[in-house]
C-alpha cells in the first residue's frame, strides 16, 4: 500500500537501495506447480545487468539473484517466493559530495521533503537498480505465461532522433541495444559514442508485445488492462508517456479509420493495440514507452543545497548515458507482471464462463 | 478488487450501465468536515452532460446527482458518501440490432468473450455514461483540493488535425470544446460540422493542469503519482496515449536540455511535468492524453455476429462524433482522485516529517 | 480501504446511514451468469427486518431491496451490482436530547473524537441498520455458493443464561429467535418478557455453519480462512467474541483428544471446526459469535456531554432488548461473503491444480 | 493479496519455510525518521526464540535478523525495510517420513489438496517458525508505538487447566510461561514435566493489553479495530478463539450491567476492553486468544497417506508441548502491526479534525 507493491493477485514486493547492501522481493500468489530455477530468472537479469557493453554504465554487478522460499524440488508450491541479490559493487564515496545537494532531475529534492531524510547513496530507492527486482519477478510471470502460450517480448524503436523500424525479433538479442534492424547499429553505437564524448545523455522510446494473450484479460472501468499497463510503464525509472496502439497517432485519425473491423478470419487491423473497453482482444498487446534523457551527467547544472543556497552540481559516480538501452528487459518485466495479474484476476471471476462464439485473431 | 473501484484511501466505487435504471457511486475516505452540496457536484456534471451543444451526442440527460449518506447538515461526516444518479432518457430498443453483433472497436467482442452474457443495450457497462460517476466524485475531491490551496483544470489541446495552444483558462469556458484558444473556436466548429456530414468521428488530445500540489505527494517504485495518474487517466474510455511533462518529446531531447534546474527562486524550467522520482515537486502537475476517435459512426463496417457470420454493422443511436470535447472534465476528476488519494496516503506517512529546506516553485 | 468494504475479490462496500435516505452497496466481483433476483434478497432481508414480532425493535422498516445494476434479464453479468434500500420509517427527532452527550457502550464518544462531527441520529453509521446491506450482499453470495453446493446456515446457540442445543435446521426458522430447539422457545419468550420489563437488555451466542465447503479454501499466513471469518464476524455490531470449532474450550484440552484422526472414510471428529492450518478441510466450517447486550436501555446511565459535563442518559428510541436475536441472518451473511471471497481467490492461484487422492468428509 | 501480508498502510509481506533456507519480511509504510536497530528486533525475537527453556522446542534456532534496507544511518528512511533470518538448524531427514502421510490436525492435508505440491519438511510455510518475521516486523511497530506513547504487553492467562490471574508485568518477563503470577510458575512446570511424560500437548489462553491507545483508531463498519484485531490474533497458528474485553462472557451479561458509564473523571469500567462501535475509546485495548494444544505429539494417531490408505503417525521432530507458552509475543506484534496500520490510516483521513471535548481516561 505504501507504494512497493504490484499487482492485486499476483503480487511483487520489493526493497532494496542502490548502495544498500541487498535488493530483495516477494512474489506471492504464483500457481503452484511451475517448474523454476534461478537460471530462468538470471537469464533475464543478465539483459538487463549493467557492465555489458560500453554504452551501459560501468558498474560491475553480478546481479546474482537467490530464490529463498516457495519453489521445493524445482516446482513452486503456491508460497510466496522469497528473492535477494546482493550488492556488491557500490563504491558509496563517488557521492558523499551531494549528500547536502539535490541533482537537477533526480528525486534527490522530492525525496528530502517527502521523508526529511535519504539514502544519498547512489539514489538509494529512487536508483533504477530498484529494476532488477521487478526483471527477477517478471521473468517468473514470464515462465508461467509461456506454458499459457503467451510471449513477451520488447524492443528499442528510437534511441534520440534516431528512429527504429521493427524488423526481426531475431536481431533484438544480437547487440546491446535491442535494436530490432541490424542495419541501425552502426548509426546508434555512433550516436552514443558521440554523446559519451559531449558527456551528455539521450532519450529513448521502447516498444514492449505480447503475443498469444488470450481474449478477455483486464477489468471492466478503473482496471482496465491498458490503464494497469499504463501504470506499471510509467512506474519505471524515467519514462514518461505511455502509448497503446497507435497512441497519440489516433489523435489525428478519423473513426472510420481507427476503427479494427473484424471478418470471420480475423481483426483486419490492430490501430488499438490488443485492447477493447479495457479488455484484451486476443491480438497481439501493443505498448510504447518514452523514456527521457539520463539525469546524472558530467555538464554542470545548477541547483541548490538543503539549506537553499545555489550550488553548481557535477553528477560522477557510474551512469548509463541512456537509461532506456537497458530499459527494455524491464518494460517486459511489467508487461508480463500486468498480464499476469489479470489472468489470475480473470480466472478468479470468470471459471464458469463458456463462450461458443470462435475467438479471432 | 473487481475493477470498479479507484483509489486507496479516497476511495471510488461505482456501478451502473448506459441503460439500466441508475448511476452510482461510494466515495470512501473523504475527511470529515468538509462543506459539500449537490450543488458542487452538479457543477462539474453540468459540463460533462450530454446534449448541451450540437457537437455532442443529443441524448438528454439531466444528470441530477443525490447524496445519500456521508453528508450530515452540510458537511462530510467522514463516512461514505453514496452517490446516484437517475438514467431518465435511454432508449432501449436503438440498440435491439445489434444484441448479437460485435460493433466494431467496441468493447462487444471483449465482454462477450469474457463474461458470456452483457448488456448490449448503450454498451452498458463499457459506456462512456459511466464516467458521469467519475465527475460527481471527482467534484468533492476538487473541494477538498481547494481547501488545501490546489487547483485542477484542463483543456482540449488538439482536435484531430488541429492543435490548439494554451492562451487562458478563462477562454476554456467560454466555448463547447475547453478549447483555450478564442481564436480557434470558429475552426473547430468548421471542422466538426463537416465530420457530421462526413458521418465520422475524429480523436483530440486533453491536457489536465493541477497548480498548488504540495512536495512530496506519489509513493515510490510502482505507486508513484505520476504511474497513478496514468493509470487513471488511461482508464478513461477511449484513452490510448498518457505523458507527463514533455512526454514522447523526452526521447529525442539531452539531459542537459530536459533536466529542471533550480536555483533558489526556483525551478527554471518544469520538462518533469511536475514529477521528480515519482514524487511531487511542488511545481504544476502537467499530463496529456490522447482520446481515440469515437467508435459509434454510421459509415458501415465490417465485423462479426456471436456466432461468428461476417455482418455490416452501422452504429445508430445517439453518439459524441468526438469523445475528446468532453472528456475534459473527466480528465480533470481523474487528476483530482489521484492526488487526494496521494494527499492520504502522504499524510498517513509522513505526519511527523519537518524539513527546514524551503520549498521552491 | 476506508473500512467500508469487505472482501477482496468479491466486495461489498456499503454507504449509509440510520436516519439518512438509504443504505446502499456495491457488490462487486459477482460471477457473470448467476439467476438473481430482488426477491433473493428480499427473502433474507426479511429475516432481519425489525419488527416482525414483540422481541425486536418496533421500527418498521420494509427494507425493499432495488437491484439498480449488473442484472441483466435476469443473470448477473459481471458488472458491479448496486443495491438501494430507502428508509421509510426514521424519526428524528428521537434522537434531538442526544446530539449533545455521547450514550454509554456506544459509539457517540468515539465517532466524536475520530471525526469532530457525527450523525447523531440513531448512531448513523454505527447503527445496527447498516448490517441490512450485508444480507442482502450475503444473499447474492448465498446463491451463488448454492450452486457450488455449499450451504451457510446458523441459530442461537444461547440467550442471556439460556443455553441452548442443537436439535434441528427445520426449527430454526419457527420462532422469532432462530432457536434450533423448539421445546427452549417458551423460555426464551418469558425470559425476554421479564427483560423488557426489566427495561434492561441481555448477551446471546450465535453458531454459524457452512456445509459443502471444498477443501482449500483460505490463504496461508495471514489471510486464514478463519482469520477472515474472525474478522467478518467480529465487525458485526456488538460482537465481543469468535470462536471457530471448539474455541476457547481447546485451551483446556490435549493434543491426543482435540486432533481429528483421518480413515479413508473420512474424519472422526471436527474440533477444529472445518479449518486447519488457515485452510477449508472439506469438513462443516463451524463459528460462534458472542453478543454483548443491547447498550440502548432506558435504564438511567451516567454520562458526560461533548462539554465534559456529566449528565444521565435514557436512549430511547425503538431498539432491540437483545441484539443478538436478529444477527442470525447476519453473521450467516458474513460467512457467506467471506467463503465467496476465498472461492474466488483460491480459483485465482490454483486452477491447475489436480489432486488424486480422495478428499475426506 | 495471496495471503501474506497484513495491514493496509503499515504492511508486512512474509516469506520463508521451517526448512527453507531463509525467512524474510518487508515491513512497508514505516514512517521516516524512527530510530531502530536489529537488537531492537532482536529483543522481541529472543523472547520467541525455541531452545529457551526445557518446556519449549529444543530446535535451536540463533534466530539473528538483518535489516537490508529501508534503515540508513540509524534511521528509518521511510524506503521498504528488508529483513532476514536464516535457517540454521533445520533437520529436514526427520520429516522425510510423514513426506506422503497427513499428520492428524495439521495442515499437511489442507496444503495437499489446495497447491497439490507441499514442502512437507516441518510443515514448509505452515510451521509456527514463520511467525518469528511477525514478531521482527512487530517490533517496529512497537517502537513506533511508543513513541507515540502507546504501550503493548501480553501474559499468559490459562494453560490448560490451570487459570492465572493477573498480578504484576514485571512478573510476566520473570519466567519461561509469561506468566503474570510468580505463585503460580511451579504448577505450570509441573504440569508441563508431566506433560512430556504423558508424551501430550496442551492449550493456552494468551491476554494481549495495549495502554495510552489514543481515542479514535479503527475504522468504521468493516474494519473496525476489534475486527481486525481478531483478524491478526486470528491468523496465528493454533489460535481458535478470540475475544474483545468482557468477549463470551457478555452473553449472559445484561445491558445495564455491561454498559461502561462515563464520567468527567472517565470511564468507571472496561467491559468493552478499549473498543466502542469498532473505534478505540482511549481505555486500555484488551484481548484474550485460546491456542489449541500442538498437533505434533509422539502419541500414534491414525491416519490416511496421500493415496488414501489408512496410516499410523507418531510426529517425531522437535517441537513445543504447549505452541502458547511462545505465543506471547507473538500476539503482541500482532496488536502491535493491528494499532499501527490504524494510526496511519486514521491520520490519513482525520488529520485537520481538532476537539475540544476532554478526552476520557
Amino acid at each position: 500500500m505504501s507504494g512497493n507493491t504490484f499487482g492485486k493477485l499476483f503480487t511483487v514486493t520489493t526493497f532494496g537501495e542502490s548502495h544498500g547492501p541487498a535488493l530483495g522481493a516477494i512474489v506471492d500468489g504464483c500457481p503452484p506447480g511451475l517448474e523454476i530455477t534461478e537460471a530462468d530468472l538470471q537469464q533475464d537479469l543478465d539483459r538487463r545487468r549493467p557492465g555489458t557493453s560500453r554504452h551501459t554504465t560501468q558498474r560491475r554487478e553480478e546481479d546474482r539473484v537467490q530464490i529463498l522460499s516457495g519453489v521445493f524440488e524445482g516446482v513452486t508450491t503456491g508460497t510466496p517466493i522469497g528473492l535477494l541479490i546482493e550488492n556488491t559493487d557500490q563504491r558509496s564515496k563517488d557521492y558523499s559530495q551531494i549528500k547536502d545537494r539535490f541533482r537537477p532531475a533526480h528525486a534527490d529534492y522530492t525525496y528530502h521533503h517527502k521523508y526529511g531524510v535519504r539514502d544519498y547513496r547512489g539514489g538509494g530507492r529512487s536508483s533504477a537498480r530498484e529494476t532488477a527486482m521487478r526483471v527477477a519477478a517478471g521473468a517468473i510471470a514470464k515462465k508461467y505465461l509461456a506454458s499459457q502460450g503467451i510471449r513477451v517480448r520488447g524492443y528499442m524503436s528510437q534511441l534520440g532522433p534516431i528512429a527504429i523500424d521493427f524488423k526481426s525479433w531475431e536481431a533484438v538479442d544480437d547487440n546491446a541495444f535491442f535494436c530490432p534492424d541490424p542495419e541501425k547499429v552502426p548509426a546508434l553505437e555512433a550516436f552514443m559514442d558521440q554523446l559519451r564524448r559531449d558527456q551528455d545523455s539521450v532519450g529513448a522510446r521502447i516498444t514492449v508485445v505480447a503475443e498469444g494473450v488470450p481474449v478477455g484479460l483486464g477489468e471492466p472501468v478503473f482496471d482496465r488492462l491498458d490503464a494497469e499497463l499504463a501504470h506499471g510503464l510509467m512506474s519505471i525509472n524515467a519514462v514518461k508517456g505511455v502509448e497503446i496502439g497507435d497512441g497519440f497517432a489516433a489523435v489525428s485519425q478519423r473513426g472510420s479509420e481507427h476503427r479494427d473491423e473484424l471478418t470471420p478470419e480475423g481483426f483486419v487491423s490492430n490501430h488499438a493495440g490488443g485492447v477493447l473497453g479495457g479488455i484484451s482482444s486476443g491480438q497481439p498487446l501493443i505498448a510504447h514507452l518514452a523514456l527521457k534523457p539520463t539525469s546524472s551527467i558530467t555538464i554542470p547544472g545548477r541547483s541548490i543545497d538543503i539549506h537553499g543556497n545555489p550550488v553548481e552540481v557535477v553528477t560522477k559516480g557510474r551512469h548509463d548515458p541512456c537509461v532506456g538501452i537497458r530499459a527494455t528487459p524491464i518494460a517486459e518485466a511489467m508487461m508480463a507482471l500486468t498480464l499476469m495479474d489479470h489472468l489470475l484476476r480473470h480466472r478468479a471471476q470468470n471459471a464458469d464462463v463458456q463462450v461458443s462464439t470462435p475467438r479471432l485473431r
